[in-house]
């Protein structure tokens, strides 16, 4: 990171050394034997995009990188929507190639994704598809190798894989304690909605990025929410960066 | 308000008694003979949407709408576009209906505004209307009496107002030294595009609001624009709602 690094909240503020490191996640009263503490990580800009041309590896700034290498160093497992990865080439890992690696999840209802062309997989990392049980067999054959296993869930009545079971899952059979989300809109909704979300956390990088409707992607991509407050439980600054934590309250679907 | 409201940045931290009261708008070194000084003042949910079923009013807390009526308190003029008059009843008026009132400035293309039934006009409040020198005559006829004044100014290459010249206007005849915009986010993205604006004042509601991306409203809705850092001047904490001051540099659009 470059320049002071500022924790505002909670009070005192004072200059610290790195971010979310000494964060104890999940948090000890908050551990559920029945599935993952789920964070949901994403940076935004002011006005609330979180992907420049549709990649949102541009957006936050180094600071907001080391923020992300953090989180997913206290997780079991990191996970994105299709999506995200057909938009760019990206990792789910860890730099140290001969560290623990995260298991690297792909949700997706489809089936396409392209794992060889855009996710890099370092040193011993594993990847989970998870997918509906409706989902072709022929999807499954088209993936890569070893290292590479897919789990069918039920289908909600929506359409879209059952989350609560693959959470349940990730915890059961893959041991997964803390899962970081980071995007798409879509899967963050839809886990929000579901009220399996526990935290987010939310860089704000200090730019306007402006696009039309069509084109603009939030941080939340589905049906209206109630409007529920929710907690601010940190804030730190970065140059004009903030890095925001919030615990999620219970957020039902309106309707 | 309600709670304890507290400054998180500029350091140290501190309790205080009101938001933005102390500010000298436009700061001294800014002033400039040829335009108002203009403020951006938005309320904006975690997830980037400013407006609930449309509506921005709900989003904020009282805090807000007291930092609100503290901007309006110190601006010649407080400017909307026509769209978040059409979206629901407003004032961009004083409580004190005895005191002086800022000039509420209405910007239309299309002359399509209800003025009659959604603008709220207190005291001695007079309203002026931009609009394009195209604009139909019949319009201007069907705006309600007195303290109802039009200004045409010329239209830019893509249709819409030159606002350029609108803010010229707005210092040359009416005296404005600050103007306060409080949105749509198209007039929003007209005037920080065209670096008409100087500041942006961000409220960000601790509310996820979810919505599928044809229906949500942002800050900025029009083209992208050059992904410049822009710099945060201070942060504010009341409950779980913070407010957030911009300064902003040039933003060019991209093309």
């Amino acid at each position: 990171m470059t320049g002071k690094l500022l924790r505002l909240y909670p009070l005192p503020s004072q200059e610290v050394s790195a971010i979310y490191e000494d964060l104890e996640l999940p948090p000890r009263e908050r551990r559920d034997d029945t599935r993952p503490y789920v964070i949901v990580n994403m940076v935004s800009s002011l006005d609330g995009k979180v992907a420049i041309e549709g990649k949102a590896s541009r957006l936050g700034s180094q600071t907001d990188h080391q923020a992300m290498r953090t989180l997913r160093s206290k997780a079991g497992a990191v996970m994105i929507g299709a999506g995200t990865l057909r938009a760019e080439k990206l990792s789910l890992g860890l730099d140290d190639p001969a560290g623990r690696q995260p298991l690297a999840v792909i949700a997706t209802n489809s089936g396409d994704i392209p794992l060889e062309s855009n996710l890099i997989v370092g040193g011993g990392q594993e990847v989970l598809v998870i997918t509906t049980e409706d989902a072709p067999d022929a999807f499954a054959d088209g993936l890569p190798g070893r290292r590479t296993a897919v789990l069918r869930v039920p289908s909600s009545p929506s359409g879209s894989k059952d989350l609560g079971e693959a959470l349940r899952i990730l915890k059961a059979e893959h041991a997964v304690d803390l899962l970081v989300v980071e995007g798409g809109p879509s899967l963050n909704h839809s886990l929000i909605s579901q009220n399996l979300a526990d935290e987010l956390f939310l860089t704000l990088a200090p730019k306007l990025l402006g696009g039309t409707t069509e084109e603009v992607l939030t941080v939340l991509k589905g049906g209206a929410l109630e409007a529920e407050d929710i907690n601010l439980l940190s804030a730190y600054l970065a140059g004009d960066e903030l890095f925001l934590r919030y615990g999620l309250r219970s957020l039902e679907p309106e309707n």
